[in-house]
């Protein structure tokens, strides 16, 4: 049975947050604490036979979901609850996470309690231990903002991402689709071999005979047979993300501003993943940016621009894009390098491997002025100053044994015969209006 | 001894070519028919610990060093005539492969003999099956021409390759440095391990056997005291190539014709190799191409354009930079799909997986004209016509057990803590001024 | 009384196309020579208060009006009978002019005769002397293909273009509009002061006597009362074309060849009038073209390119802005250099004072090669070859009292407000997709 | 005799910069009050017969120069000081102009009166009325910085201007070339016809004979014998500016701040001329801006974008060259409209024609953000909120009977058979590295 609120009242300094409520009409609108949570599931990634794509293999059923909404559109939030209805009632074993703020709004329209944090900045750290599964409702940003809560975490969970009319390159499925999308992703890998009886029958082994015997009817077993077929699986593209640092002119790492909105980068392992890219800019400073740029350790050339930009294949349609960078294909490793607005003819952007490390360090020329540097659009709160150097290196994502860490894994659309190139191909036509004919509309 | 011209007179119509030669003060110079040296042999490309590089490792000394110039610059020939005067008295169990037109150029200046083909458009074949090492005098155009030999071979061997003034992208050793950069590729993998004993006591195996008695004393056991230390080894660049065929609207594969210079498709394996792109062009043609574009079996987009450009990394300094395409450094997987001055303002360069399958088929809408079709430079010498089709596919360069297949591996010029980005770097800043900074020259 | 068909008998050898027709249901269904019209009327081009364009000014009501189509279209076809028929009852007094291949296709079609010339390459000498309006039916390749008849005539008639489906940039108007468009042009100017009276009343000075007395009641007189307003007037964009001369190293001019379309260069003004651009191309040639451009006089830059086109800002949305070039406004008094696949990071186009001198010279390091040279699209049907050179001048658009030369004066469709800006805004958005948004289409 | 230093002393408020000087070693070494000057005079500027630039003509010796160096380089300092030594000893008759800062930084070096007003925000207005001739010591940000003077003044002086090593586009001179460039741009119109003589002898006419008074020994007719021919005169590239306004949505005139620089706008003319461009840029807000254009008071497009940048030919190879925008002619009569990083593949640079109104106004989608906008690359100071306009209109520079106005009179480099492309090749060869060719150094 899942734990009562009462279990985290020693937490006195949430009250204002988690409010008690004995009401008759919405007896479970309550919000809890994530930590009452169990502990997170970490599904394996298969290589699928049929194309480029990962195939989602969960060792038992997802239990915390996390929902993150786009602020500021009352359509939105509706979807977000009638999702969460549907979730909680269809699977009951399964907890709900929101955002503080968004917990604090939509919660006494539902009939289950939510779990949260008692602040947004303290919910990236909770969510590396909890989340199973992300999914979110709304465009690129509201996928980039989940993905910001990951920012030090090298594992994330699962993507499933609703555009909401908000359209973006990234945002996948319809929101019409969201239960046979949500059943795809949940039943992903519950029919594969002979874990599945393993499944079926409670194992009495430590972690997992408390996940069984909590699963209670409401585990795969009950649910299998509305699925869609025992062999399919919910289709992963894993998106690398870039692995980076801010450091000093004497090499310490520089930590992100409580402002940013960025998790506090860990001692021991200095890096922040990006999705998108990392930006170097001159922001409000009218003069340009001078920054050396080193590839692999060597001196590669001086940009004196507007700024430079460091993109993953991901952000190759996001600002690198708009700079003049190529498209890159997401299963294409490696980084970008564009400069915005550079003071030469020949500053051709550049696609370099992910196993090169870059830097780009603020020249001396710069005298006193101070660049912004931005992670996926945030600002990181702290300006850049002559000597100091934003690092990029590889993230590691490697295929040890079919694991995988370091990217973004999201669910993908299937389609009859599709693969990585059905939504990328949808997106290059239907979004960026690529290769658009000449001649007027019909 | 080495065979005399007259063991090859069977084939009498070679006559015009391999001329005997009794005069006194040249009784070596004679041309020699490529059929009579040993079968070629195979190194293997170890990972380095340093570095995104691979390290060379030969079986045994190469012996068949196939030397190509540029045409029609008489201080090139002056080298090559050198180089090949210090490889023959210094290396005396190596034997020089020329192209027939080169051989008939220099046989007489050099006091061994020189083997090579009757013709040149045969040559391609018996290279394949007796080359060890190539070694190139020009600029990219000449390492293109040598690559192109090996265009229907998946495994193409070292190349070894001296700018001669021409200067180029690829170039890359001066021809200053000759001596030491031909010992360190024929030294290379001499010192590594027991191997070594092996080679310096004659192994009673079969094809060994006769390698190690025929060298005698010109083997790795009498070069080696003049190494540079037994840890040395040359660096290789694997750089990938692009497999592709070109099909008729009913699926057949079209061969090239006999003047294109490229090597016949072989039936079974209807795939030629691009080292730096293939390209669908107008030619002379006034009306714009209309080609229908397939990525990994779907449709992405129909170009109307004066061409398109499917080029490797290698290539993308080549005709795709001309036409927009971004910079991709040789180590990134990928392959690029760059439009030539498209009737679009939204059609940008794409950066492809290697993996993924790409199609241009001439669309119905081209009615009678024809394209021209050309492989690293060569037209292969047919027109495209309505429905037929260029079909790229993976190369399948894989990493088996640290084996190698399908890219060309070049000779690196190694400096301290260089690696793969050391010529990199130095050819966007020495050859492509790249981001070339504004302000007159000093 | 317009001249019989029986007046140009003496020319016997146009038999085969001029058939007599004495049949009583197609007695007017002949086929006259051109030579039989009146000599052109020169309409004069004023400055509007209320904007960029001009203003229309007959000094008489037209007479010889010009029908180019495109071809190979039979609805194309059926929409000039239809205009024409349209044409020949309502303005009894206007002969039409077709090229031959037209006047054959149609004539039998059309209850009067129509005038054309012996030869399709005889046509443009002869409709410098006649013709005083084009109408084209097409898009933009139908409205050069009737510019390139006056490519050495300084002085164009007014163009009246129907885009038919076809839709190109400059076509500018619907042809459902035809009878509307057809009397605006027609009355333009009768309505203007004083001079309307004289022209109501035959003058009885030289030539323009015999103008009014030939119109008899078909002149302005008759249609005026179903004029929208003595005010309207046609408005005309004056399209500058760029003038240019092929020389040969010797500094003679090069004509254009037989089979170029292209009419035969005035050995006194060896000029060709170019609407679009001139383009030097390699073709099907493989080496790159390597071409010296002076500008002013002054050595700029030697290109190595597939070719260089020098544009005018009517083609700076044709060819110029499939390689790179910006968009330049019809208006802005500009030559446009813009190279095709530069091998060069640095050759961004230039934009250059239509007062200034440019040359292309082809370089000495082009060896044997030749280049293709065309103009408007039609290639001159010569090669170009080592210190040949395109020269480009000035065109002499003069405003001298009102009076416009060397452009080429397109009637455009005026809105309520509109301007110059009106079609070439709705161009860029309507046909270019210019700043097309992301997102999905509604 | 000239005004001594008591005569201001009225103006108490100028005392701690205008210090008296007693002392015996520097007795001239003073400070004064531009209003003690003589009014400007205006020279006219005749078409020559030799190319496209124009020819400079004073009506009587220029006689009020103001010198603007770049701050923070002591050897521009001394090279100031030399020039300004060099023309207070040979030109007596002429009185030096400084900025307030600059006045106080080397008034003591010298042996004669400098003129200045009591604050740098106060010498914009003084100059339109007082300045004959601009000297400046610098880049193309000192020239700028010079021009930003007359930003609200349609008539500009000639100016002549030095680059010191810090190179740029605009800055013609070397300045070992000092006194032979001051003494062609002094004497320049001198030689010309009648007027000599009337120059030689004063003229009892009102302004004309205090000047020529005042001149005693040192006018031209003393100066003449030193020059080198009376037909040369100084070349003139007259630099099209682009007038421009800020306007609230209510359709009042911004000014700008007192912090930004800029002159005052004027009541009756709220127009401030731009030589390069002028910029709308999102600054540090990290949303992008969105920027509805109008061209010719019709909706273009909207853009979204980075920013947005209208500039002149001259500013082509500034901020718009770096965006991506073409490079254009100084004599082509033109905008230029560049996108700065818009969010769309298809937002093509234009080229327009100076007479065409071109509004940017923010549009509602903007909500709250401020968008920075900046002349010259000075901000303005104030934000520019949603539905506010930066409307640009036509600078009126006329050719009325060989005068001119709203241009820059830049003073050219001679060069024989030079003309207007002399510098402009030159700039883009040795400035830009246009078309750099491939290559190694030699």
């Amino acid at each position: 049975m899942l734990p009562r609120v009462s279990k985290i009242s020693p937490r006195r300094f949430w009250r204002p947050l988690f409010r008690r409520s004995f009401s008759a009409s919405s007896r479970w609108s309550v919000i809890r604490d994530i930590s009452a949570l169990e502990p997170r599931l970490s599904p394996r990634y298969q290589e699928c036979r049929d194309g480029d794509l990962l195939c989602l293999e969960w060792p038992a059923p997802p239990r915390n979901i996390l929902l993150v909404k786009k602020d500021g559109e009352p359509s939105v939030t509706e979807s977000l609850v009638e999702f969460a209805s549907h979730i909680t009632s269809t699977y009951p074993s399964i907890s709900l996470v929101l955002e503080p703020h968004t917990a604090a709004e939509v919660h006494q329209t539902l009939s289950t309690p939510v779990y949260t944090s008692t602040a947004d900045e303290q919910l990236p750290v909770a969510v590396h231990e909890k989340v199973d599964l992300v999914v979110t409702f709304g465009g690129d940003g509201t996928i980039l903002r989940a993905a910001s809560f990951f920012a030090t975490c090298y594992n994330v969970p699962p993507v499933l991402s609703f555009s909401m009319g908000t359209l973006g390159f990234l945002s996948e499925w319809k929101f019409a689709e969201y239960k046979r999308a949500f059943r795809e992703v949940y039943m992903s890998g519950a029919g594969v071999g002979d874990r599945t009886m393993v499944l079926d029958c409670p194992r009495p082994t430590s972690s997992d005979e408390r996940v069984e015997s909590e699963m209670g009817p409401t585990g795969w077993s009950s649910i299998r047979g509305k699925s869609m077929g025992s062999t399919r699986g919910a289709r992963i593209l894993m998106r690398n993300r870039l692995k980076l640092g801010v450091f000093t002119r004497d090499g310490a790492p520089v930590h992100p501003n409580d402002g940013s909105r960025l998790p506090a980068v860990q001692a021991e392992h200095p890096g922040i993943y990006a999705m998108n890219e990392v930006l170097i800019h001159r922001g409000k400073e009218p003069h340009l940016a001078i920054v050396d740029i080193f590839v692999g350790g060597r001196f590669l050339t001086e940009a004196v621009a507007d700024g430079v930009i460091i993109s993953t294949p991901t952000g190759s349609t996001a600002y690198s894009l708009s700079s003049g960078g190529s498209i890159v294909h997401p299963l294409v490793p490696s980084l970008l390098l564009t400069p915005i607005c550079a003071r030469s003819l020949s500053f051709r952007p550049l696609v370099l491997p992910t196993s090169t490390p870059v830097t780009l360090r603020l020249s001396e020329k710069n005298r006193g002025r101070e660049l912004e540097v931005s992670i996926d659009g945030i600002n990181i709160g702290r300006g850049m100053t002559v000597g100091m150097e934003v690092r990029v290196w590889d993230e590691e994502m490697r295929r040890g044994e079919n694991d995988w860490h370091g990217g973004v894994p999201c669910v993908m659309r299937r389609t009859i015969g599709g693969e990585a190139h059905e939504g990328w191909v949808g997106g290059l036509n239907g979004l960026l209006k690529f290769n658009h004919p000449f001649g007027e509309e019909p």
